[in-house]
C-alpha cells in the first residue's frame, strides 16, 4: 500500500493534544494543501483563520457553548452545559474555514480543503479533527468580523491541530463496505 | 515533501483518458479510500455507484445534456447543446457518489469521501475528474432508482477515473495564497 492509501486509511480524528504548538512550516504546510483542492471553475472559494491565541480560542469556546446551550436539540444542549467540555480538544491551533458565499459550490470545495488539511497533518504525524460545533459562535452577530473573516464568506468548518497526547493511535473506526453498486 | 503532499500538490484534474478500464483492485483503493474518509458521529453517510458500462455512459451524457440544454443558464445551455462535449469526459469509469439524507452533515461528508477517492487516484497515477454535470441527469424522475442508487438517498456529485491519456501532467492551476488570516 503507497503512502496516500497508509495515511487514508490510517488517519482518524484525535481529541487529545499536547501543548506544544506546531511549527510554521507545519502549519504552512497543511494550510497549502487545503488551498490545493480541486475547486469548480478554479474558483478556489476559500478562506482560513488561523487561530493560535489560548486566550481568543477560550472566549471562542465559551462563547460557542453559550449558544449551544439555547438549542432545541437535547444533545447539543447538555454538551453547552458540560462545564468540562473543550469543543476545539484544547488543541493549540484551531483553523476556521469559510467559504466565499457568491461562488459556485463553495461548501464542497471548502469541504474538500479541509480533508487535504486532514491528510496533510496525518502525514507529518500531526493530529487533527473536524469540528462542527464551532459555527455556534456565528450565531452572535458580528463575531465573524471580529476574527477578521472577510466579508461575502460564511465560516463553515472548524479544524484543531496538534500534536497527538498518544504515540500510538487506535485504528479508525470499523467501515462498512457494503455501500457499492457496480454496473459493468 | 513526502508523498502526501507531493500527491495533494500535484495531482490536477484530468480530462483526457485512454480507453483501457483501470483495474478492479485499484478501483477498489479507491473506494476504499473514499469509505476511509471521517463523517460527523461515524455516520459514513455515502453509497457509490460505479459505472464502466459504455451505453450507460452514452445514456448518462445525452440524458444529462438533454436536461442542460433546457437550462436557464446560458452557459449550462450551450453545453447541453454542443454535440462534441462528453460531461464524463469518455473516463472508463464513472462514480456517482450519493448521500444519506437523514444524516447529519451528509453533502460535508460525501465531499471529503471525493477528495480521498481523488488522492487515492492520483497516488496509483489514475485520472479523476470532480463532476458537477451529471447531476441534471436525476432532474429525470426515476433516473436514480433505474441506477439502483438506495431509497432515502441524493446523488450530490460524480467522479470520473481512468488512464490519463498523456504520460507527462501540467502543474495544477497556480493558487491565490493570500487567504489566510493568523490570530497569535
Amino acid at each position: 500500500m503507497n503512502e496516500v492509501l497508509k495515511a487514508i486509511k490510517s488517519r482518524r480524528s484525535v481529541r487529545a493534544y499536547r501543548q506544544e504548538q506546531i511549527k510554521q512550516e507545519e502549519l504552512e504546510a497543511i494550510i497549502e494543501a487545503g488551498i490545493y483542492a480541486p475547486s469548480a471553475n478554479n474558483q478556489q472559494p476559500w478562506h482560513f483563520t488561523v487561530i493560535q491565541n489560548s486566550d481568543i480560542l477560550r472566549y471562542i469556546n465559551e462563547k460557542s457553548k453559550e449558544q449551544m446551550a439555547k438549542s432545541e436539540i437535547d444533545g447539543i444542549r447538555n454538551m453547552g452545559a458540560n462545564p468540562i467540555l473543550d469543543i476545539t480538544y484544547q488543541a493549540p491551533t484551531l483553523v476556521i474555514v469559510s467559504g466565499k458565499r457568491d461562488s459556485i459550490t463553495w461548501r464542497a470545495d471548502c469541504a474538500a480543503a479541509i480533508q487535504n488539511m486532514l491528510l496533510a497533518a496525518e502525514s507529518l504525524n500531526i493530529g487533527s479533527v473536524w469540528l462542527g460545533l464551532v459555527n455556534f459562535l456565528f450565531k452572535w452577530e458580528g463575531e465573524a468580523a471580529k476574527l477578521g473573516i472577510p466579508e461575502g464568506y460564511e465560516p463553515y468548518y472548524g479544524v484543531a491541530f496538534g500534536y497527538k497526547a498518544k504515540e500510538s493511535q487506535q485504528n479508525a473506526p470499523k467501515r462498512d463496505y457494503d455501500v457499492v453498486n457496480y454496473i459493468k
